[in-house]
């Protein structure tokens, strides 16, 4: 068994990551820290009762290196970094689920704040595994990538070859209200989010540039990301649509099948996704089809999984050389 | 007092046009009837108990005829076209919920049916007011528009005049599930909707010939009109997102405000709009960014409301020489 | 019309007042104010935009009074028991939606705090119409009763003079979340919500209080109440389920259709009562069906409106000499 | 590995029993079966894809006797005692989700249907391992609990002994609603749940009789039950409400642990519970508190896993002479 801890486990990807840990049949998880410390994982979150209890820490790094080979960062971003250089200082590899390593250093900079760890930007992989698979294995820093980007990426990616020289991407994407995170505020509260659907951060949203810089990455390309992300009221689950001119009349069913066949975690649906076939695992479901030169793809996600804390295991287990799919949670939550 | 009659009491938009017509000050709803009679309003509609309790008639032309000048027909469409000649043929103004007098006959008859009114079709005025008013004024026939259309409309055609030309427009719709009516199906079983959102029909959705028409009969342009309509878990409201690139750089909100600035019914909203705001009344709200050369409008209505009955109730005040917002709801189910 | 002002018009209840006085024939809303001031109705409450846009103050008794002839108190308890008092002095009648006014001097300040206005306590009338209407047409200061209580009273009333003696009653009572204000917590967040349910205080929340003094003052009888309020994922609405022993073998349908037959706002139905059919409206829909010895009721209502804004505006009616009926919500928010 | 079958695999509880036993580390799922026969498990459920995909049979008793030691019956009451026979006399075991052999003859007869399997009905166990689980572990035939039985039984039983002599239960059960299943109907479909709550069936539900026989069954003493269930808007999870008088002035907390200090699947909160902590697990989650002579207890569980398909499998493990927690669902649905 690989000894691993959690750093951040009061927040909603930070008990996904405890209940995938502990259901893991290599990984042993000896270490649980918040910010705060001074608790206990069931009195944090009361379904563990029974279950997981144990003490809660104040994050130390040399106390992580003493106990765990890995550490998963479920932080905040900014306050990731500062912690992240610590643990690789002592060794420990990080899978770090902020987006203070996903970015080149001035994009990062444009969009969140000044970066503190620049020594160690440069060696981050993104952890998208179906692209950077190759990247993460030779890793002891893995960048996480966001919710948004994950379902957006796995969907637009197959057709970039594809695209009509100039023209925009539209993403059009549906979040449940987990993605928000534990923090109370107006567009938490039960009313606001109840019966109703909104847009926000429209087309200024941080996750636009992490989707065009990973395009660029991938395909040297430079496309224009138009982004605009809405809460829906449901709490997990997430569904991209994005719209898309083409260059060619290709089959994008079979684009989608050729390039994901040996995945083993995204699925080509022939009708449109849905999030509750997701919801509760790591897949990625995604429908594509074209009306004459324009694409509609839609890809679902489960947002605190998928689009965080199972895919952030996928990578730990890749980075510690096993079977990727160890541990992954596959059954849906249906009905 | 104008009577009125109501034709397709039973479902979800009969029930609408009863509850704000019980509440017009002009109008007197003197007959309802549905497909199949032999019930009563209250019967049908447990909420109208010690408010109206009517009996619900098999639907007769001659009758309605006899007690009134105007009828709502709330019918599937093809049934309303053939009800709907008849009433005209007795001299009673219709306004029909139904799309059989929406579009031109080639258009109708590819999407839908044969169309068996083809006598009275080309006299049927589109019953948008914002764009449509002054021959709604001298109509005897409104096709009230779908819910669909009236969103994507009022939202796009104020920028149709600055698209870059032969550049695609996409549609992002989402409905809440009142929109599918009271029929029993899959896609309205609660365990398919709650905690979850899928696209359906996309880009194959009869809405969208409906949209590109409208554009074409207003502004003598042809515009590839791309439409993915969503269902979410909410019973009422829809939210449409349009995306689309222009040729300068204009200032939405001022494009906007400058367009709509008398019209009662529209908002112009200088954040993104919400469905909340706006169901239970006939109010579109509507906000819109641009990107560069992309522009992101969103614009939300009631689909019962202002996408079905009460347009309906506006259509006909404008028909028979009343103040167009006579009766019509204006308060938000809020909170 | 009669002149009119809300004070607290920021919260849930604040907004149904609003809402109802517009569309209301005889009052004239002139005055608006908060606890804070400085905004307006619009600012607020978005949904108000082009319908009602006026400067909210800081209340002030004396410029109430200089305008406004009934002042709706929607105020938390204890801030509403002060200004009362100085609205009375200048000659203003109150109906005041908090708890201060609604019971006994030593009852209050056994479950919520040192009552700052006992002067006029004595006087104050419980605003629950079907019951306390007589002295409600005398007074000048209606203590509006809480959600719960009116829609448990509502209910169990008319079976008190069967009560099967010393036996207890016993109230499980379900909540839409809009009851529990516009105020963030834990409890209003919408992940806590959303696919939960839980009690609350059960068996000691403050309402319980409430409904056994009512029974008492009306029956002059003291019942063990035991009652356990939950919170369900719904905005708004209320179900009471109450259970109790009888005495004999009555039939519960003609016991209630006997007391409320004359009654406006009141419906005895054969079938179950769901909140759907009440929802934007005044009424209180009843059930009840008797098993052996045992009694069910269930009784329906929207919490804001006849458990708050809507049956305020009813006492004001009252009050004011009008019809009980005017301008009061009928239409539920159905579908 | 223990070759088992399921027959019934089109509903909600069919496809949870498939969920668990392909993960379960001792059954081996050699046999899917439902009425009609001619599909694979996931074009039954689509959130099957990629994980199970094998034909569904039409059922037959002696292609199951070849290939499975116990099958699970997901069917439709009636269905199941026919096709139960069969099987147990071919020799294989049965675990029982449907109500045919919960009851006592003559109160199965009076509340669903002419038994057909008297043979075997005497010889069958109830379901509910904190009571039964010896007999369970000599059974061949195990009729599994309904969910509101598990529920209410699991809340209610260890304060039995406690109860006033005479003195009527009252449950009020609030279910999610997959537990009406799949088909289609008025009080499944989304707009009639959404934003709504209502009472079924009150005080004359099938599984009032159920709880009563039990309880008469373990503590020889016959009570009154009056239970009324009710449907709420969410997918999955139960929370029933118990109230009843007590004989002496106890510590509930205290009763409830002495009673399951040492089961593994139910919990004692010292706050009142809710169905969250428990929706994707085996959990039975209890809280009790006295008021005076009166006892509040709320329970929750998963309808289909502890009330359905997780606790078929305990029942399967303990049959097998398996440790009764091998392969069950422990992690909540949280957030």
């Amino acid at each position: 068994m690989i000894p691993v801890a959690v750093i951040g486990a009061s927040g909603y990807t930070g008990l996904e990551l405890i209940k995938i840990l502990l259901q893991h049949p290599e990984f042993d998880l000896v270490y649980v820290a918040a910010s705060e410390g001074g608790t206990s994982t069931d009195a944090l979150h009361p379904a563990l009762a029974k279950l997981f209890s144990v003490p809660v820490e104040k994050a130390d790094a040399a106390e992580v290196a003493s106990k765990a080979q890995l550490a998963f960062l479920a932080l905040p971003h900014k306050t990731a970094m500062g912690f992240a250089s610590e643990l690789l200082a002592h060794g420990v590899k990080v899978v770090d689920l902020s987006a203070d390593y996903r970015l080149k250093q001035e994009t990062y900079e444009e969009y969140y704040c000044p970066h503190v760890d620049a020594k160690n930007l440069p060696e981050a992989v993104y952890g998208l595994p179906e692209f950077y698979r190759e990247k993460i294995k030779k890793s002891r820093l893995v960048a996480n990538p966001g919710c948004y980007p994950t379902a957006s990426l796995l969907g637009l990616l197959p057709f970039i070859p594809h695209i009509k020289e100039g023209s925009p991407i539209y993403i059009d994407a549906k979040s449940g209200v987990s993605g928000a995170g534990k923090k109370l505020s107006a567009s938490t509260h039960y009313v606001n989010i109840n019966e109703n659907i909104f847009a926000y951060n429209p087309v200024t949203h941080r996750h636009a540039p992490e989707i065009a810089e990973k395009i660029d990455d991938l395909f040297v390309t430079q496309v224009d990301v138009n982004f605009v992300p809405h809460l829906i009221p449901v709490t997990r689950g997430m569904l991209c649509s994005v719209y898309m001119q083409l260059e060619n009349k290709i089959d994008p069913i079979a684009v989608l099948n050729d390039i994901y066949k040996d995945e083993p975690f995204v699925r080509i649906r022939t009708e449109p996704v849905d999030i509750k076939s997701v919801a509760g695992t790591n897949f990625c479901d995604i429908y594509a089809v074209r009306n004459g030169d324009s694409l509609f793809i839609s890809s679902a996600i489960d947002n605190l999984l998928r689009g965080a804390s199972s895919q952030a295991v996928v990578n730990a287990n890749i980075v510690c050389g096993l079977d990727e799919g160890l541990g992954i949670p596959l059954f849906a939550y249906v009905p």
